[in-house]
C-alpha cells in the first residue's frame, strides 16, 4: 500500500503502450496528453481498491488505463469549452493542432476507454462497462450543470455540491469500485468503498475551490484567484452571497459581472469579503465534515486494519496536499 | 422480412423512449437530433439481420437503438467540424445552440449508446460492446482521414475506398453484425453478415458520391453539386484526375483550389469534365461491383433462400433509391 509505488507501476504501464498509430493526427493528440502528467491519482486508486480487496493490484491496470483516458478526454473536451489556453503549462489540445481536432481524438480516447475493459472476462467486463456508463454520463451531466450554472443567479449551495458530486466526485468513487469489482469482492464492499470516494472526491474539489483563493502561489500550480477572475461560483462565492450583508453582497455580485484585463485589485477585494465573512473556516468545516464522512465508511468496511489505515492515508496525502 | 414493418417498429421503440431529462440543456439537443428522422437503415439492418437468424428481431431493439444512437452522434461532431449549417433540412444542433452543446450532448450520445447493450446478458453485452468499440474507433479513424484528404493532393483511389470503409461501411457491417450477435447466429454467419454490409456500404456511399452530381434534384433530397461547391474529393474527382488529359485535369484542379459563392458555372463545368471522361460509367461499374460481391456473401450463408432474397431486395431497395 504505497501510493507512489502504484503510481510509479501506473506511469510504467502508461508508457509502455503504443499510443501513435495510422491517422497519425488523430492519435497524436492522445499522445500529447496522455503524457502530460498529472499526479494520476483516479488510477492509483483503482489500483489501490484492487490491491486492498485482492492483494493482484497488476490485474486492475487495464481498468486503472480506462479511467485515466477518460479522464484526459474530458479535459480535452472541457478545455475547448472552456477555451483554455493551457493545461498543466502546456498548450491545450485545442491550441495546438484546433478545435475539430480536439474534438475527434477526445472521442476516440472515450471509445479507448471501454477497450480496455476488454481485457476482463464477460461478468467483469459487463459490470466494469456498466459502471463506466453511469459515471461518464453523471460527469456530462455535471458538465452541463456547471455551464448552466454561469449564467444563472439563484444557484444555491446544494446546488453546486450536487454539481461537483456528478463532475468530480463519481469518478474518484467510480475509480475505486473498479478496483473493487476487479477484485471480485462482495458488493457490500464495492459499495462501501464507493461512497468512500464520493465523500473524499466533495471534500478534494472543496479544498481545489478554497486553494485557488487561499493557497500558496509557490506551490498551487495554477494561478490564485483564477477561479474569481472567471467569476466561477464556488463554494466560497455562493456561501459568501448566502450569508453576507446587503452591501458585501451588492459589490461581490458587482464584481462578478466583470471581466477585466487586470485583476489584481478584484482578486484583493473579493478574497477580503470572503475574509471579513468567515468563508474560509467555513469552507473548511465542510472539507473536514465530508472527510470524516468518508473515514466513517472505512470503520464497516471489512478489511483489515492496515488497509483501512492506508485508505485513511490516502485521504491524508490527498487533503493535506498544498497543490 | 419488411423493410417498411422494421422501420415503423423502431420509430415506435425510439420515439417511446423519453429522451429528456435534467440537465435539459444536455438532453433537448439529443432528443432534437434523434426525431430529426433520417431512413433508420442502420437500425433496420439490425432487426433484420437478427429476424433472418433467430425470428426475434424485437430482442434487438437496443442494440438497434445504440447503432442509430451512435450514428446521430457522429451528425453531430461532423456537422461542427464542417461548420454544417443545415441537417435534414433543419439548423444542425450547433447552430441551433452551440459547439459546445453540440460537443457535449454528442458525447452523452456516445455513452447512451453503450447503455443500450445492458440490456443484453454478459456473454452477448461484451461481444456487441466490442463489435461496437472496434466499429465506432474506425468510424473516427474514417473521419480523420477525411479530414486529412482535404489538405492532401495525393489521394488514391485506393484510399479514398479505405476512407469510405471506415467511415461508413463499417457502421453498416457492425449494423448487421449485432443482429447476428443478438440472434446468437454461428460465428460464421455472424462474419458473412458483416462482409455483406461491409460490401453494399461500398456501393452505398459509391451511390451517394454519384447521386451527389449526377442525382435527380427532385428526389436526392440534398443539393445537387454538394460535393463540388464542397471540393471534396469523392471517387468522381480522383477517378478524373487519374484518366483525364493534361488540359481536364489542369482545369479540374484550378476548379478545385476555389470557394465560391455562385456555383452554377463550377458545377457545370466539373460535371462536363467528368462527363467526358466516362466517370459516370466508371463508378457504375465499382458499385455494380461492390454490389454483387455483396450479394456472393449471400451464396455461402446457412439461411433460407427466402431469407437471401430479402436480404438481396434490400440491397436492391438501398441501391436503387433515388435519394
Amino acid at each position: 500500500m504505497d501510493i507512489l509505488h502504484y503510481q510509479k507501476d501506473f506511469i510504467t504501464y502508461l508508457e509502455s503502450k503504443k499510443w501513435v498509430r495510422e491517422p497519425r493526427n488523430l492519435y497524436e493528440p492522445i499522445d500529447y496528453i496522455i503524457k502530460l502528467g498529472g499526479k494520476r491519482m483516479r488510477p492509483i486508486l483503482t489500483l489501490m481498491a484492487a490491491d486492498i480487496f485482492s492483494n493482484e493490484y497488476q490485474k486492475a491496470m487495464p481498468a486503472a488505463l480506462a479511467i485515466e483516458v477518460f479522464h484526459n478526454f474530458t479535459l480535452i473536451h472541457d478545455d475547448i469549452m472552456d477555451a483554455a489556453p493551457l493545461r498543466r503549462g502546456q498548450e491545450t489540445v485545442h491550441e495546438k493542432w484546433d478545435t475539430n481536432t480536439g474534438i475527434l481524438s477526445g472521442d476516440a480516447m472515450l471509445i479507448l476507454a471501454y477497450q480496455y475493459f476488454e481485457n476482463y472476462e464477460p461478468v467483469v467486463f459487463q459490470k466494469l462497462a456498466q459502471l463506466f456508463s453511469k459515471t461518464a454520463l453523471e460527469v456530462c451531466d455535471g458538465q452541463q450543470l456547471d455551464v448552466d450554472f454561469e449564467t444563472r443567479n439563484d444557484v444555491t449551495i446544494d446546488e453546486y455540491i450536487n454539481m461537483i458530486r456528478l463532475k468530480t466526485s463519481v469518478l474518484v468513487a467510480a475509480a475505486l469500485k473498479m478496483g473493487a469489482i476487479v477484485a471480485e469482492t462482495t458488493e457490500e464492499n464495492a459499495h462501501l468503498i464507493y461512497d468512500f470516494g464520493l465523500n473524499l472526491g466533495l471534500a478534494f474539489q472543496l479544498q481545489d475551490d478554497y486553494l485557488d483563493t487561499f493557497g500558496d502561489p509557490e506551490t498551487f500550480g495554477k494561478q490564485i484567484g483564477g477561479d474569481i477572475i472567471e467569476n466561477k461560483k464556488t463554494f466560497l462565492y455562493l456561501k459568501a452571497l448566502e450569508i453576507s450583508n446587503a452591501s458585501d453582497t451588492q459589490k461581490l455580485q458587482a464584481l462578478y459581472n466583470q471581466k477585466l484585463k487586470e485583476n489584481t485589485s478584484k482578486i484583493t477585494e473579493v478574497t477580503r469579503i470572503f475574509e471579513v465573512n468567515q468563508i474560509p473556516a467555513l469552507i473548511k468545516e465542510q472539507i473536514q465534515m465530508y472527510t470524516e464522512k468518508a473515514f466513517e465508511t472505512l470503520s464497516e468496511m471489512n478489511i483489515s486494519k492496515e488497509n483501512k489505515q492506508g485508505l485513511k492515508n490516502f485521504g491524508l496525502w490527498l487533503m493535506n496536499r498544498s497543490v
